[in-house]
């Protein structure tokens, strides 16, 4: 059976998960990422190393955020980006999702990023293109379901190595709801292929799933505990579905017992560091002093998220990526 | 009374209806498409043909997939492209679509991709840029109600003569809700056009239009009769509406009647190809083991379709296309 | 106190209002959008001072005709353009205004172009991008709320001084809803500072704001004596939700004591020129023939807005601008 990510050669062929990319091509994307930051403090931030190619930005999912980082990073890179809706669309007429990625493989599209509500829809895509023999087309998760949001997790690993170098000397702390994130189980994925020193996960019983152990997670269920001593802070937002559910008792409780404050951040190392995918929910899952504070790299985690993103797309299909 | 389509010197100027198009002006979109059909296969899928200018996706219909197509090949051409869904902006705020029209001149548009539910609605455009004298911006109809969808009949003829040459030596079936289709009607103004040797429509009654005849059609109420030693079958879409309509009676006994099957396509030719402007309904006007097989060529379309518009805004617009 | 709009050195540094603007930097934007205007009439309608930057359209308040306006001025700058709704997304996930602008700035943005519906949203985003620093970041008002509405305020001192020449020999009348037209407030801060001979100001008392006297207006209730002898009238738009309004008896004695008809427009001077922002709203505030009409330069303004919002991205903007 063959790699669902990579090509015979061991090279990217699909960016769909962190589980199970190896190690070295993990680093080789850190690696790549650093140039383009670079180019995103240019006069002119532009390269042509997707120029003609087709990227299409298949959202099946709404998430403005996303795509726009997605749309920025490729035209960056010069690629022609289409912008598609497609809840709103051609899957109203009845047409199935893999006729979707025939017809537009059939325009000559060179990527598809896309986002959908059910785990594992990307995969599906990919299975489909490889069956299909469109071994030259990618496909970027851009977040399924609960399953993974790879690019998040590639640029939270590029922010704790840049302020941080070396992983292996790390306590890595991951707060809030863990069970239901996709951003949580990349961000695990990752550090564990990395070698983090020690990874720990942080939330009430009703929002961790069962089995971390078995990633070498120490699990914690009080925030101040679990911060103590550690290096990283990866905060996880509260999903607004999930406040109003029967797993949580209220708001004003989760900020209590799991909302990072001054006062609990002060339990971690003097120079550690705060994360957070955003968007925030100020006064719930993070205190506004804590994210706006001199710890937080909340707004570098975004301008890393860029570098990474144009990293992805260029390794896939830049100019000469796979001669 | 001047041609709604041609300038003074038989020239293209807009894109409206293939009734009427003479036969030149039609091979020689044909003939331009080729080289375009190249360019989409290229590293760089990218010429400077329209560089500069400014296309509009007028779509006061929604229609994500066709809009998409001119969207790319505008791109590929490299045009500015601004897409505009009408209906839910100024016309809002009560503007007429004359109105629309002369504001989006008035910001030096080249050209105009007009997809509306009214018949008629892309002629209306271009008669009012003739009598403002703005011969400089151009028209292309991307579906007016149930009147045409010349770029949906151009790709169509371009891919029944890549695939079997000569059209004087073919018989040509059509299959399904004529009546109300826009593509059947642009089909059958082609064909006649460029001579196809013999043209059947086949349908049940209450979707057929009169008068076939008059257009040479050989009319058919049974599906395998009609496909008896035919070269080309073009099925159409069943819309949606029509399914729940008075006008049949069910899905299943559509399905069983005019619905193309493996058991049904073996009376036609051996090597006869089959058509579908997408999306599909599979299981109702089509079998997926049909749309997938050896026979079809539903995918091929969508690629020639891209090299066809090229063709058709480059005609139109190119730089240096009406010098 | 620093001044809004301008940096220490009296340069633009953001587009938010006309009032308070020193009368050298409108003279300098009116100046600077001529030769805009002549590349807008090109063959390749495209200047490279805009490479490379990223601009985005930030629609906090739904106008596609606004937004077209200054997505085309910005490819036509080639830069590149992000267009988003915001009503429609990461505000629904609840983050705020300026939290949406920092992560935006973090994506290294170069420019904002601001529509919202609360006077004072522009001011509040530069403001922010002051006291984090982000001197190097732009900001367009493409108005808010009842305050201002720049580049239309600019394009129709453009218009005026390409059709009268010198300001302070006309009498130029503003007519209708000007308590709630932030076109309106545009205007006649403009004029002022330009030195407009005579500014009138025409329209119903519960339509008019008090006050106006002290910006050297004068002031009047009937159309017939306000048009007198004027050289340029510029008719607002009546909004739709004002028609239903207390604030008027009905659309048809609006049209009979306001509307703009040739009757009435006889009384103005021979040469007097007709200027409306759009969308027009026919038969109420002004008349067919009269939009249609010689007198009329409904259409040229649209034109000369692109010049205009050229001219103002990249004076902010534009390789080199602030060297």
């Amino acid at each position: 059976m063959s790699h669902p990510q990579l090509d015979e050669h061991g090279r990217l062929q699909h960016l769909l998960s962190l589980d199970g990319l190896p190690r070295e091509v993990l680093l080789q994307i850190l690696d790549m990422a650093e140039p383009f930051l670079e180019v995103t403090e240019r006069e002119v931030k532009k390269v042509p190393l997707l120029r003609g190619k087709s990227v299409f930005n298949l959202f099946f999912e709404n998430s403005t955020r996303t795509r726009t980082t997605f749309e920025i990073a490729a035209k960056r890179l010069s690629a022609d980006v289409i912008n598609l809706n497609v809840s709103t669309s051609s899957t109203t007429k009845g047409e199935s999702l893999l006729d979707t990625i025939d017809n537009l493989c059939a325009m000559n599209a060179d990527m598809f990023v896309v986002r959908h509500a059910s785990s594992g829809a990307p995969f599906l895509i990919a299975r489909h293109l490889r069956e299909r023999g469109l071994e030259h087309v990618h496909v970027v998760n851009a977040g399924d379901g609960r399953y993974a949001h790879p690019t998040q997790g590639l640029l939270d690993m590029y922010t704790i190595r840049h302020y941080k170098k070396d992983f292996s000397r790390l306590t890595v702390a991951i707060v809030g709801d863990v069970l239901h994130s996709r951003v949580a189980r990349s961000e695990i994925a990752a550090l564990t292929t990395l070698g983090v020193g020690e990874l720990r996960v942080i939330g009430p019983k009703t929002l961790l799933p069962v089995g971390l152990e078995q990633f070498g997670a120490r699990v914690f269920h009080d925030l101040r505990q679990g911060l103590r001593d550690v290096d990283v802070v990866m905060m996880l937002r509260l999903q607004n579905e999930r406040m109003k559910g029967a797993l949580l008792p209220s708001k004003e409780e989760y900020h209590q017992r799991f909302g990072l404050t001054p006062e609990k951040l002060a339990l971690a190392k003097p120079d550690a560091i705060v994360m957070h995918p955003g968007p925030l929910n100020r006064g719930i899952e993070i205190d506004s002093s804590v994210a706006d504070g001199p710890r937080s790299v909340i707004l570098p985690q975004v301008t890393f998220g860029i570098a990474v993103r144009m990293a992805v797309m260029s390794l896939l299909a830049g100019q000469g990526a796979q001669a």
